[in-house]
């Protein structure tokens, strides 16, 4: 089964072969430990050439690490963090937000994964009142857990509206390559641009062996940082490897390369799926996720040969993630499984 | 500066050649995340034949995640952690293991770095008094920070006295490989048959790119820690490439000739370092650091070369780690600088 | 305005005569602090004599300390406590359960103030996968903060569900006594024969100056209960003050008389407002809580003269208590007031 | 054994006649609660005439928490507090402190209980880097735990000490009604004159039934204090009897004259012990506390008619604290015993 390929997740697949290179470029004799090195300065460096100047970057082991610290870096335990239902930091970190910040995260109800400026002021009250949690950030998803994309607009009044309350956005960005490739737009005019505060840079998801980085885009939110991560058990000692990743990333395009083979692998999943009735494409695809509902009884057939997860069992849907390495072979096999299994 | 080699620490070294050519193989493919897949229940079974049957063995990303882990495994937050002053625990790690435990962690005096039952005996009060915290977890790290080595029936005496009283013993074992080299044990002897308990086994520091364990002696204090070690965020999407890290380490005694070169080297650079009169060597060297007592003038004078840390200024007394990679030409090339900047 | 009376909340009363007299008559020279004193024993053996042997009690300041404290007794930080939307515990305690205990509150939708087996069901999903936060306790609220009443078999099958599985039931008990009087339940009957694992027994809001009480129906569920009370800052010096309250309250049937008469009152007042047209209730009046629909320009004028609390402003609701001082007079002269706002 | 009085701690005494008359007072009607009520603006109003303007002041129910949310206000969980090894909150409160603020306290060796700049500044290293904790507070105890006082001079460059570093100084003054009684000094003069930023200011030792400030003398310091307090589970419903304590402590001179008592009675005690030659005074008797070391036989059989603490056991000395209400003959009563138990 080693090398075989499946559409569990975009975590299941390896480390790209220029990040391999990366790594293994990096192996020579010895620096500073915990970031003190050349390799670290250049990684930061590089992401100043995307983001711009006046920014603060760590490196981070994960993208849960990414979220909860940069959460930390914005409240006190008696803040609230406004979120969608499914949001990774309400639904698949175990609690790490709230055991880590102390904050309560209220789950805002959102079709489509998408928070709007009517559903975060709906749950925007008890402001000054003792006895409730204030609200502190709105934590935000692009591209969004069930695979769509906020358009820029959307995310830039999320901000108007936040910072006019003294509020401040955070992006989980753990696929925000895939929603900048999606909305033709520069990391920066995905993010910065549209008024986020803090972004959780996703890079394991997007071809590397693990490595992440917190974004401050405004320098005084990092102040304490360094403590902050290092207290959060984040901090690596050999630190270079993990920045030769993350620089390698924003080398020659290779975010934006890897990010679009895998939308574009997820819109030929989406034609493939389209054309067996018995499917039904739940979210719009719009970037590298395809949200299928499908009968029952298929679901753990198909599953004995490819492994993935049941999203909703109660509406019986499932999702399907393309990577940077899913080959167009891939998806036809994969599609002609489920037809026999159909028709079977 | 890239390819030099230094004695600042053995975590400022690269990773080794048979490490990141086990990366380089397991990077074929789709395999689940977060620990699901073959290389991590092979990396387990090899922590098996080293340690052991009833185990439990979970991977993190670095040596403070390993101990804070372990000590929220062990403890409630009315707890207290006694260990050294100069336990990591107590002074490297920006003060995690209380932030995340909620403990306090007591500093016993330690000459020679070491816990005796009588240092430990004496801060064990205010037992059964709802005022106190209450002692739980005596926590010793082998090799210790200043590089000496407890005897067997040090530690066994220990862990005895913690069982009696209804508490824990976890080893900080960052450098468990350099003790167990320099006792001629194995790694079961050195730890599981003394009486510890749970078990930070480090790897970055013996030629991983990054990856420790935390190991159960008893399954039953493990029952939960999937999700302590996800809540702790501490739980890598593409677990493969930690395993694979570990595995390497422990399989053909690569984990015993990387610490053993490097305790030799540290023998070599200690009697280099005694045929220097103005030097002092303040620990016996029975790991892979040496201590040195030198002229406050001549510190920084060699610093400018070498990166080195100023282990305790008011006693003008530095530390030299070294490593799997370290080369007696290496040793000959800093010793004589220090000798030419001593008489210059 | 020092003299009147409201219907803002049960606890703008202040405190019965014979619970003054109480803590007078325990003002006698020297005792024993935290606890360790002959009225604090005497006041534990009082809630013996109501909920029976093999219990344990404890003494905290309010209620907030006894629901938070409660959880932190029955929960590690990965674990999930499931409520209403409307429970005190996820709304009103300013986050405070989460900071303490770590863990996630899941809301669970619940109209009428009451879970049911059917919802909790429904919230209880990701049992035994890491990435998720594990159900642990089933929190209810009796009465609850809609003053609505959970029949004893709506309780007793939540008690059945939550065992099945390994959890808890936790009962914020605010205003129990209201709830066992409505039921004509004794307060064990209402509590610990209906398979609830612990109680935060409510004093204030019954006409006690500040005293709530933490009461275990397990006694292996509170062995390291001292250490929490005394970390959460809930543990008196002058313990005895704060037991001669709850004992009072639990003798001659003080506890049933208060709850009784605010009950009483409820009604008096609920059938006061059924008589004015422009006026809606929208709860069943089960314990000394009414809650009224009214035209949302009146409430403002209302509250001129009188403070109360908006329950929900966009349904234009308001909340009204009736406590154990309350008169049919100042019932009277409230609803004339309110009839003449309405007709003026 | 009710009406007698001991030895064994000013909390062990009850409530001063006026504070209970106070209370009485205030059982009148209904007033909103959690604060928002004229008994607790009124004590506020007491507070500033004696501590002054732009000041903000909380009741709290206990010292632990007047302590440890003061704490929490002036530091996020990577800071350090810096205080004596004796003090209360590194001791005393079952590690209260590290659980809810995160920090790690430092012990700094004290003899006599005080901290001074030496002391302080050994303890202040690891600024800046990442992997330490960050010193953020002094924490002082006056009177000190041993019972002795710091001279002004000794308080103001403490202050001056952190304030030039950016720390604040938190002021522990469970007894700083004795201390300011023995240097003549008023309330304001004894704290916020000398550079003390937060003080947790003791009724409940000084004859209040329970109830403590926490008095900010920076505004801002306090910005958020609300939040803090109520997730810290200290919000009291019906303020008003916390409020009326306090302000009836403060006003006709009702905290010096039962200060002032109790020094004097100390003072007698200490007369008497200094008579017995078995006995030895152990730290100057500079507030209310009388440290003794007595032979190690004596201090069971005395225990078997008084209640009271031994302090340390190893050295044989045992605590003897005097109340507002001790009078000469309980010392007399006393001492006799404690020669009859010598001589027997």
């Amino acid at each position: 089964m080693k090398a075989a390929r499946g559409f569990a997740s975009d975590n299941n697949a390896g480390v790209h072969p220029q990040i391999l290179n990366a790594i293994a470029e990096a192996n020579q004799g010895h620096v500073v430990g915990y970031g003190e090195d050349p390799y670290t300065r250049s990684a930061v460096a590089k992401f100043e050439e995307h983001f711009g100047d006046e920014i603060e970057v760590f490196f981070v082991f994960n993208g849960t690490a990414a979220n909860v610290l940069s959460l930390t870096a914005l409240t006190r335990s008696y803040h609230a963090v406004l979120c969608t239902q499914s949001a990774h930091i309400y639904t698949d970190e175990c609690g790490a937000p709230e055991r880590f910040t102390g904050c309560k995260l209220i789950p805002v109800p959102s079709p489509g994964g998408k928070l709007t400026v009517e559903s975060v002021r709906s749950a925007c009250h008890g402001i000054g009142d003792q006895h409730h949690v204030q609200p502190r950030v709105i934590g935000i998803t692009q591209a969004t857990e069930v695979g769509t994309v906020y358009a820029p607009e959307e995310i830039r009044i999320l901000s108007r509206f936040a910072h006019e309350r003294g509020m401040f956005v955070h992006l989980d960005g753990a696929r925000i390559a895939n929603a900048a490739v999606t909305l033709g737009q520069s990391l920066r005019e995905a993010t910065r641009d549209l008024g986020v505060d803090v972004l959780s840079f996703g890079g394991t998801k997007n071809g590397l062996m693990g490595a992440e980085a917190v974004v401050f885009f405004e320098k005084e939110l990092a102040e304490n940082f360094l403590y902050v991560r290092k207290q959060g058990m984040q901090l690596a000692s050999k630190m270079r490897f993990m920045a030769v990743q993350l620089e390698a990333l924003l080398s020659n395009g290779l975010w934006r390369s890897n990010a679009c083979h895998a939308n574009q692998m997820a819109k030929l999943l989406e034609e493939e799926v389209r054309k067996i009735p018995q499917l039904e494409i739940v979210y719009p695809v719009e970037a590298n996720a395809v949200f299928v509902r499908m009968p029952r009884e298929m679901i753990s057939r198909v599953q004995e040969q490819y492994f993935f997860y049941l999203w909703n069992e109660e509406q019986s849907v499932v999702r399907w993630m393309c990577s940077f390495d899913t080959s167009e072979e891939d998806i036809r096999k994969f599609t002609k499984l489920v037809r026999e299994t159909l028709y079977s």
